[in-house]
């Protein structure tokens, strides 16, 4: 058994609007930051994970992101697992 | 004149509590994940920004970081720049 280390990235879908997003492109403009054409907010997900194989870790953590960590109507994930 | 991708990870300091983590490990807990150790969020910000250098880019981010989009007292922040 070994302990992994796991990130997830949980972005909203390209086609989904990010007012969170909006909100912090115009502040960044407000503050004097030009050339910013746009930004999006995502969660970053880090768990630590024991098991003894990073396959099956992985598979666990997809199953995690479609039951609890993201929605998958509104949102894409990425899960990368490090040893 | 290029358009860079900027991907900015926020992260609670190792020191700092996360009632959010927590709540979600206990979730996941109960959900019957087990083997689950820890879990933090954090959280992912995508840019676009155009500018003429990749080094001005990541610059002018990590000013971003500190003055918005990052509290610096409680969180780290990562920068990566892609073309």
């Amino acid at each position: 058994m070994k302990e992994y280390k796991v990130k997830v990235e949980v972005k909203l879908k390209p086609v989904v609007l990010d007012p969170q997003g909006k909100t912090v492109l115009t502040a960044l403009h407000n503050l004097g930051f030009e050339g910013v054409d746009d930004a999006r907010i995502g969660k970053l997900i880090e768990l630590k994970i024991t098991d003894d194989d990073a396959g099956k870790v992985r598979a666990r953590v997809e199953d995690m992101c479609m039951k609890l960590l993201a929605n998958p109507v509104i949102e894409d994930f990425v899960v990368n697992v490090e040893e």
